[in-house]
């Protein structure tokens, strides 16, 4: 398994101190406490305490809790940037490129948290499952997939979506051993043939879309 | 595919009218409201709105929201009656049984609620993600891949869960339609052997316990 975390250098670029930092502070005590307690349960007071600033700051920066939302669970990562290297190469290597860049995103612990922010919140606030929802059919998955010129483009994105979302479910929500233990190049390695038979192998569809 | 959908005749039985009847409206009121809103969101008084009873008579016969969360969501299957319906028979056809299992339960309405009740709690609260775990680890997963006889059983039943879960969000709570409008038996198909091969066959496993 190569070193590929599929985080582009743009997210990785630092802040500059002052209002920046400020502002960067509450994002992280946001995403902590979404991962942590969903949309719901986070309020405005809570991630100011948690950030160490007026709650009258949070609203300043960003207006509330449903604007700190969308902007805490912007993605990790630009679709834009990331297809091309998950889709170029060796055909036979793409459920390997695609199952390594999931867990790549998960070895860092902000992308992660922000992804697992998004499952979590997408599982019982219809706004989070937007989010997801769109991560699936417009940005990531879907595109992908089409970009193979294989049928069934919409299913087969949906599958390996699938698989994606319940392997960071077990492993980095309900943190079951067997997975959260285990070395992410290992898992990659597991789920590879799945999400290379969902994305370009024969399968039984029914009908060719 | 068969028309076996795991329910075992025991939770099909009906409950005889009268104070019975009030629990169980009580019960799907319940599980209505964890499903859509999750634990925390759901109330006594909510719930006994929508089940038209008084809210003492919930704190009568459940005690509290807390217990009536444990009994709403008690699963709506008895694993050591399903356990051998997908272990017993053609090694070969095992990840097909558990595929149809799975999307047997979803298909019948009052399960369905059940298991997606557990899913969308479990990712935001720590009481039903243990129930989730102990599906994974204890109830279901584990005992079905141990009893097979393979090497790294805890991993094999716990990238399983992760499929089948993963399948119960795009499908039933994302709602995504390539996922969502399939027919079972079809999607049953459509990740059979994936299961089939996480159960059963040789995995890149780098050590075997």
């Amino acid at each position: 398994m190569n070193s590929h975390d599929g985080t582009p250098a743009a997210s990785r670029r630092g802040r500059r101190p002052g209002s920046s930092g400020t502002r960067e502070a509450i994002l992280n005590a946001a995403r902590q406490s979404f991962a942590a307690k969903g949309l719901d349960r986070t309020t405005v007071r809570g991630v100011a305490r948690d950030a160490g600033v007026d709650p009258g700051l949070i609203t300043h920066y960003f207006g509330g809790k449903a604007a700190l939302f969308t902007e805490a669970m912007r993605l990790p990562f630009t679709p834009e940037e990331v297809l091309p290297s998950i889709i170029e190469g060796d055909r036979a290597q793409i459920g390997r490129r695609l199952a390594a860049f999931a867990l790549g995103q998960w070895e860092n612990a902000a992308s992660r948290e922000r992804l697992i922010g998004i499952i979590r919140a997408a599982c019982s606030d219809p706004t989070a499952a937007t989010l997801l929802r769109d991560l699936i059919e417009r940005d990531l998955f879907a595109p992908l997939a089409r970009a193979l010129d294989v049928p069934n483009a919409e299913a087969r994105a949906a599958l390996c979506a699938s698989q994606i979302v319940g392997l960071a479910i077990v492993r980095h929500i309900l943190r079951v051993p067997a997975l959260a233990t285990a070395d992410p190049a290992d898992v990659a390695e597991w789920i590879a043939p799945t999400l290379q038979r969902y994305l370009i192998d024969d399968m039984p569809f029914t009908e060719e879309t």
